[in-house]
């Protein structure tokens, strides 16, 4: 994505608010194509065509531009990951959330 | 991310609307942190604390969740990337759209 | 809105991308007390509080940044939602797409 | 948008997950609209053609699912978006935040 942007000296549009607005369309996207499916049918549909297809453009797309933040931000988004799942690993323990969604409010 | 799911019995609500759902919360959490700011200087306000930190931690839960639909909607993430640069890299050649954003419309 | 803003001196910030990511923001967290939800269950646990209160305050917040930045856009927002659904409407004919939702590609 | 739903007998696609992703994808689109438009010239660029009409248009899908959500929420949009914003007056008084955008966390 880096030499993508390079060769194309695109660097200057990609400032992080703009990167964010890219992400937040491509994320609507993906959104658009699951928006109507019932939910109970949406993963055997997502595991064929013509959805398994365009879900995996979208997705990457997705990562595209996040990777793309991240590198601009200097993120190593690797390690934020595995940070953060460390972190919830913690927050949220097994015994305590089996099975439990945990509430949003 | 696939065994801390499972670790807390939590594939039950995983399925593909769900997870588009929690992938679009996380990226309005890193909208949230980067909305107010002057776009001239958000690059160096997120390269110090506490807005790089709290940018590591968001686009973190961003990529957790584009990790886990993509590993629900059995789609190889870093190949449909891949794919998808080089189908960009042929649609935008450098020379033909040197310094131009492609135009949405 | 307007009103609201010029108080505070807050129009400064309130150009039209950081606007988009207000919004954003607010969208995502209607996307957190939603996605977790058994989605045959959503409506009723909405029906009821804990989520009727709050639903109903992350929509207003939704609206709100919708207004402003249709303000700031100089944008009839309620005659533009009018044509566009006059539009739908000779696109989409009832005979044609009874009880079939639009395809997304 | 109650009436062009129920012509087409599309209720049945509009439980509150779904709305909301499609709520989703039309500010994704809004967000394409803007997403590489230099910052300090977004206004100006949007108040003329052929960006005004489209984000006319854009808003105006966000507007329609917004109160279709709403709607089958029976949450009163009008009325949840005037007790936020005396909330939000309160809660953020002229004196103690002028010129200074609230802080996110």
């Amino acid at each position: 994505m880096r030499v993508f942007t390079e060769e194309r000296n695109w660097a200057q549009f990609h400032d992080p608010k703009s990167l964010v607005l890219a992400l937040v369309g491509e994320v609507g996207e993906v959104a658009e194509l699951f928006q109507w499916l019932p939910a109970d049918k949406a993963l055997d549909l997502a595991h064929e065509d013509p959805l398994r297809t365009r879900a995996a453009e979208e997705l990457a797309d997705v990562l595209t531009y996040l990777v793309r933040l991240a590198d601009v931000l200097d993120i190593d988004l690797a390690k934020a990951a595995f940070d953060k799942l460390q972190n919830s690993s913690a927050r949220f323990p097994p015994e305590d959330f089996h099975g439990q969604a945990p509430a949003r409010s």
